[in-house]
């Protein structure tokens, strides 16, 4: 790199190397199916601030809090119950879906929205089982939907610059990773979807944390899961129900390269990424909650990125719009969250049974 | 803290808080077996440092070697080959031996040397197998020995910090671990001992790397292994007689506490141990290669510590000889040792299994 092009670089870290679409482009109309915090807190806030999104439709268990949403957005043209949605009211309204209700209910919400041809932004975990994923992608290939797993780390551009650096060998060959996701969620209460199997599915730490670790290293090593160990724990009374209140896993990629992550759902607020290479390492913190920073050693040198940040929903909205006006696939598609779901439900099984599972 | 005591806690970071004899007594007469780089390059220049220390005899395969290390010191009286060692020549010059031979040479020195009832600093890990270092607690025990296994990061300011603070529950209970030792030693060339089983042990990367995050993680939590499940590969030329190129494991410690960690030998070199708890996170980094610096984080404050650092086979040295001249067991006792390989061998087992295994 010339010092000229180190400018430049710094300049990559707020820019979208993804965008086709000229920023006239659209809107997309989505019709938001979930309305908790996370789709009213950030979701919405950024299709407000997004290039090519707009909120038309919302979607809710109860009309009162949908028509309270109505209100509150003057770009929203309709709000409607689950029932409402299924049965396709004001499907015109709306291009795409984003589904942001518990895992369970994902399968429900992404077939009636791709029967009718719409795309589908589907949150992450895809569904609660693999069973249930793999409706999902069958869904979406009947009903032609363009649809992806709604990643936001994948148009983090900090993780994308770390998969640059190692495309072009900047850390050598990959060995090994380290990935943590915690947080602590007893102070929201004990009546979380999270902490109830029948709605989050095979358990709560790996499957909305660990998630994280495997598929931001699926992204950056451009390899994918062969195996899986784990071990997990639940202890505290509200983590009865889910096996994995905290959680130890290692997952073996293609080219022998080994993850090995905890995420747990009762821990001190953290994440990182660490990816160490025959000539360098790169460390990613924090990681996975809203903002990420990068730092890259070779040899003795290091270099740290501390990012101001992008807002990472406002990216995955806009990438997926500027897809779906650009007419090409998305990189999370379905089939894709798939291998995330088949290693998840890898990793429950091999804490229960303690033995390696292959993928 | 008050303001005032920042400042003694930040020289607590060089200072001996264990050390109970005089500066006036000792010395410790040392013979040092097996004059490899460590002995020569690291062990003897710090017991030249040392305060309760001298290296009076050395001991080496070969007789020249060890001809030549006497005449580079002038404290040393005498230069012995193994043999002579063995049949107890010199034997009243030194009053403790040093063993830093191959880890499948450990035990005849160790045997020879408490059979005189000579105390006795054997580097980990402590043999090449479980049976051998049952056989070295055995002599010890026989020969009524002061011995310790040489584990540098019991005597690391550092890490006796991080010891205080968890104790303190400063990042309140601890949740989870992420440990790694990596370096690249292909560039030492084919013919090293550490390749080689039949010296080695079980393999390479954790029993000579991987042991650092299993013993830290137990001194730093007070907390002894339960369970391990590992993954590990080889695919380097150099690395056909032993299974672990590199490797990646989970300890269990009591209270379901998880160490997730990596080794290996053919790597970046780089090292870090970090501990998520409840409140808070400690990390080390670097941590095992000679320095160790700690960031403290609770809540959204972080502290950084960075240390000009210790010599810390100085300080191994001196603890061990202050327990010495003060009459009292050192903390890293072949029976803690022995805790250790029990972990390295279930690390093995499971990664051979690809089971979960008990310790």
């Amino acid at each position: 790199m010339e010092p000229d092009d180190v400018r430049s670089y710094l300049d990559s870290f707020s820019h979208r190397d993804w965008q086709e679409s000229d920023e006239e482009e659209g809107p997309v109309r989505f019709a938001m199916v979930g309305l908790g915090w996370w789709t009213r807190d950030e979701a919405m806030p950024a299709v407000e601030e997004s290039t090519f999104c707009e909120t038309t439709v919302v979607v809710s268990g109860s009309a009162e809090k949908a028509e309270e949403v109505v209100n509150e957005h003057e770009t929203v043209e309709a709000g409607l119950t689950y029932e409402e949605f299924q049965d396709g009211e004001a499907s015109d309204a709306y291009d795409a879906v984003y589904v942001c209700t518990p895992n369970a209910k994902h399968l429900e919400h992404v077939e009636a929205a791709a029967e009718r041809g719409k795309a589908v932004l589907c949150e992450k975990p895809m569904e609660a089982s693999v069973e249930r994923s793999e409706a999902i992608v069958e869904a979406c290939r009947e009903g032609d939907a363009t649809a992806m797993v709604a990643y936001r780390m994948h148009t983090e551009p900090t993780i994308r610059r770390a998969r640059e650096l190692v495309r072009a060998g900047a850390i050598g060959e990959p060995v090994h990773v380290h990935g943590d996701m915690s947080q602590g969620i007893v102070g929201w209460g004990a009546d979380q979807w999270r902490l109830d199997p029948e709605l989050a599915g095979y358990g709560t730490s790996v499957m909305d944390l660990g998630i994280y670790s495997i598929n931001t290293t699926r992204f950056v090593l451009d390899r994918d899961p062969v195996a899986a160990q784990s071990t997990m724990h639940s202890d505290h009374e509200y983590f009865s129900e889910v096996p994995d209140e905290v959680a130890a896993f290692t997952v073996a990629l293609e080219d022998d390269v080994y993850a090995t992550c905890t995420a747990s759902q009762n821990a001190h607020m953290s994440s990182h990424l660490r990816i160490t290479g025959s000539e360098g390492t790169i460390l990613i913190e924090p990681a996975f909650h809203g903002e990420s920073d990068l730092e890259l050693t070779v040899g003795n040198t290091t270099v740290e990125v501390d990012t101001p940040g992008v807002d990472q929903m406002e990216e995955e909205f806009d990438y997926f719009a500027d897809c779906l006006l650009a007419g090409r696939e998305p990189e999370g598609m379905p089939e894709h969250g798939l291998v995330d779901m088949r290693t998840l439900a890898a990793v429950y099984e091999s804490a229960e049974s303690g033995e390696r599972v292959e993928i």
